[in-house]
């Protein structure tokens, strides 16, 4: 909402505005002009925008009203009004009440291995399995993925524990493949621009998992969840993992804020990875807590059971045994705030 | 301290760099590698680590320099493996199991406004009061404080209150007036590297909150803290506050592992100030609760019953009955990881 | 490698880190300090210094694992001393002393549009004519480039007037048919870490030109510049664009740094792209003049013969009359700095 | 200027504003709303402010035209339309035709070596001779500046070559102190928002250099320039000297733009100091010729006899040899772009 003082306005009618907004929780943007003064308001209207547009327009020195808003519209809470909350299948869902965990291996690097964090982690609380078969390495010499022959190892393992499957897809050559095997696609955050990609999940109807680009703004992100929501898949799941900043001690910086954020301007739901954000182990348990704190329904971390011996990224993962006692406080924090970890 | 020295260096090089160790007392350990040599710079180096790294950067041969230890030593945690609890006065600590409550108005407006504020947000829990007297603002035009009489009616209405109080330095000449009236010494995110002022209040007996800088990293903030430490002040707590990123639909970014990777690095007591790292009244809860489950030590928050009349910053308050209602909360998530709120 | 034990760390820590240097064929060269032991791997890591990295990070007693040499090899200036001089057919080049000019329209919008640009900015030097047929887009809803028939007019139009032809390909898929029609692959900056993509460039004999991530790393760009050399395609480009920093007067922030930057780390070309580092087009020519100024071997600059009626990001490109008078300006420039542009 | 398209309005009506915005060389930011859509107008309007409006309101779908301006008002160009030109005394100026060179030492050491250093820099070309007396070191164990005495050696060798003379003041009590004796004050990145040291020195006559902080905006800079003016001294040259970023591999990011785009701003001069933004010797004399390439008024360079002797910053500064052939270089780049160094 923009609203223009005239010429002729004073110091106290642009006041007066401001504190209406501050009054209803929006935050006033000020403009000031040598004859007219321009203020915005920011924030989440919660229903009540005409009847503030309403009020404004009645103010002293209040020239004029203007509506405007996101240039997202599938993905705007503002207009869709309901929480979405998205089926993974096998009564498996992200969004609602309960917090959803997700957890399992960097990447899928034998049946044997997946098949020992998996039935760990799901002893610990987690319902989605997560391990990668196609890699994105910033050197080529890295692993890159176990491919057709991991997705099979996750597909099983997921069967057998009664988990859903989480599996990063990177090429759209490579989406029939993954829609065949996993329950649902990862986005990684190198791809969150990947308008192709954005498109190819967008056609299937398999649920996607999202992540935050590292330099990408809300709007970005929120962008990108458009395209697939515009090719038809409503079931989207954003996921804060960290942005790039000049602070250099992490890996990323967390911005737990994003969880808060999102859920104001968006229906869907918001998950976080602390384990990306950081890279840092032992800084992952109190930022899960914090992600729970400020309202994830979902928190995806990486497990391994022999992180010295990991193919990839083994540095960042907790132990089976580490996670088993974060989940027994996340349970603690999220049914402080009003949620629940079964 | 570690040498690299690249392609293309001579023994002489290496021979030079090595004088210069033993000149500085230290002992050269070299290591020939194919292509580059590496040396290590093993010893004391009695507050010379910064001007050696410096030369030797400027050595021929030299590649790259590479800190091992930390640039910090009164501030460190691997020197002082002790938490600080900071004593404010009227027995009123931050550091400890106890979790902090910091709130008030951004600026002292007048004795009967603070009164109000003061006895709203001291029934609901805080034991530490805020209020600016002197007010950092990037215009000029803005309303600057109240100066000794803000101060003044700071003082009267902690004392009535039996709460703390705390409240912004920005000038060397204005620490004797403060250190009168005020328990506790606030230096703002723009000051943080204002070293004449951390001298300055390092010179004083009372306790310093110390903001984290816009753009300052871990290590500055840790450096910053060490000026006033050096100086003989030992009291000094450290506070995340929202850092600047990319990100525009916040104020700032609230950098919520800045509380466990300074407990790593530091015995010092860290909290955080919602109010100010996100600027939007509507993320304000979720942030504090996230802070607390993050292990702070502090919650800063600031609270006006008229952020419509405010002078400064009123957009971001909440109102004491929302700050009572956030109290509860943060009570709830306090105990869940192991903390207390009285 | 270095790694770094840290306080409280024992002599079978160090053991540990030593056996694992001497399963990897590396010799462990260890110096015993007061507080910390640190521990040189030497030898030849066979392209897993970042696997070996990783799994030290994670062993009990490391504090720090220290990286002493660049990850990429192919791409590394001080692995292969001469500049690499690209050459994209029909005579053009890019490196060497010649400054080489890109100029196009954003999108391929029609024959016709395409013919009156390329004739004017031929005329004016430039002889590498670019122009989207895939266009990537933040918002779904917006033109996303005219595909295969965009690509014949483009190749039309680069024989009729002697230029050659460089066009963005954003999907694996596309490959082949741009290949058939354009002479240089241009890799976005969103796609920067795309790895299949890539790889899929790497495997064909057209040159590649690759632009830097908004939030790329120098490294970061060096690396995936190592994904196309890898796979064999050594005619390889790099492009400066601009990176997200905190600044939003501007689109991006246009890091000239990097031409010398990179010039320093690696033999391959650089050019900058002044049109998406600033999104404004008054900073243009200025921005322009600065990267001839700082060394880079070519400018890309978008021309559009009526901005206003643009598909696709008109208010940044210049016409063509602005593009001439630039070209005089640059030739002065080039010339200052021992350049030439013809 | 800010325009709102009301219902009714279609995408065409919005292309037409846009296309204006363009033609005028403007960049329009589209707001789409549900009913209305906003369009800012965003550049220079090159006194044709009220010209464009008028012609806005004509436009089919337009209901209004709203006039804004920024927030400063002595700093701003749209409203002092002549070029500032700061005279810093013995005939040498900042602004104009010539660029300004100021070279000199980090810190004031002795007076022998400022003298060596002076001699040198004056034959190669500079007129103003910088030398720090007191230093921001972000160490308190660092050395921190000669003060009184270094101010006296400063003043002495100044006179001696008839150079003006330049320093940092980092606290208000030390401003008389500095006026005595220096031509001109210099204000540090790290106090670029200390206030009250801001208008200390706007109360004097004696010229201002003004550094840009690490993580100011352009907008951030000008409001800091409008508290010294508003004092009353109109004496202000401001300094771009690298901004944080996620780049390590320079020590900031040279943000060459904000040149051009403070000239669009401000009718103040613009200088750059390419020895902090990049912190390593090798990229700085590149750095000095973009800079002189993107329209700077001056260059400020850090040149030493002894890096290895400084007593801070060494690495960073050049050698008197190597700053006289970076002025010939600048001269010639000068040149090219129509401004003189003599």
């Amino acid at each position: 909402m923009i609203i223009k003082l005239g010429s002729g306005h004073t110091a106290e009618h642009v006041d007066a505005v401001c504190r209406l907004a501050e009054a209803e929780g929006l935050k006033p943007v000020v403009e000031y002009g040598s004859l007219i003064t321009v203020i915005c308001f920011i924030g989440t209207f919660n229903g009540r925008y005409q009847a503030i547009m309403d009020q404004v327009r009645t103010m002293d020195g209040v020239d004029e009203v203007i509506k405007v808003s996101a240039p997202y519209k599938l993905a705007s809470w503002l207009e869709h009004r309901e929480r979405t909350v998205v089926d993974i299948g096998n009564n498996i869902r992200v969004g609602g009440q309960e917090v959803a965990l997700i957890a399992g291996p960097c990447a899928v690097e034998s049946a044997e291995r997946l098949d020992d964090i998996a039935r760990d982690v799901r002893a610990a609380g987690a319902t989605i399995l997560r391990g990668g078969a196609f890699k994105p390495r910033t050197s080529p010499y890295s692993f890159r993925g176990g491919g057709e022959e991991a997705l099979k190892i996750l597909r099983d393992t997921g069967l057998k524990y009664g988990m859903a499957t989480v599996t990063e897809v990177m090429d759209t050559r490579q989406v029939p493949l993954v829609e065949r095997y996993a329950d649902m696609f990862q986005i990684g955050a190198r791809n969150m621009q990947n308008f192709n990609l954005l498109d190819e999940v967008g056609g299937t109807n398999k649920p996607v998992l999202l992540k935050r680009g590292m330099s990408a703004t809300i709007e970005d992100l929120l962008m990108s969840a458009e395209y697939v929501l515009a090719r038809g898949n409503r079931s989207v799941v954003l996921c804060e993992r960290g942005i790039r900043t000049f602070e250099t001690s992490t890996r990323n910086t967390f911005d737990v804020s994003a969880v808060p954020n999102l859920h104001e301007k968006t229906h869907l739901p918001v998950i976080v990875d602390p384990s990306h954000a950081t890279g840092r182990p032992e800084l992952i348990p109190s930022m899960a807590l914090a992600g729970i704190a400020a309202g994830a329904d979902g928190v995806h971390i990486e497990v391994h059971n022999a992180p010295k011996e990991a193919l990839s990224d083994g540095p960042q993962a907790l132990l089976p045994a580490q996670y088993r006692e974060l989940v027994t406080q996340m349970r603690r924090v999220a049914e402080a705030v009003g949620r629940v970890i079964k």
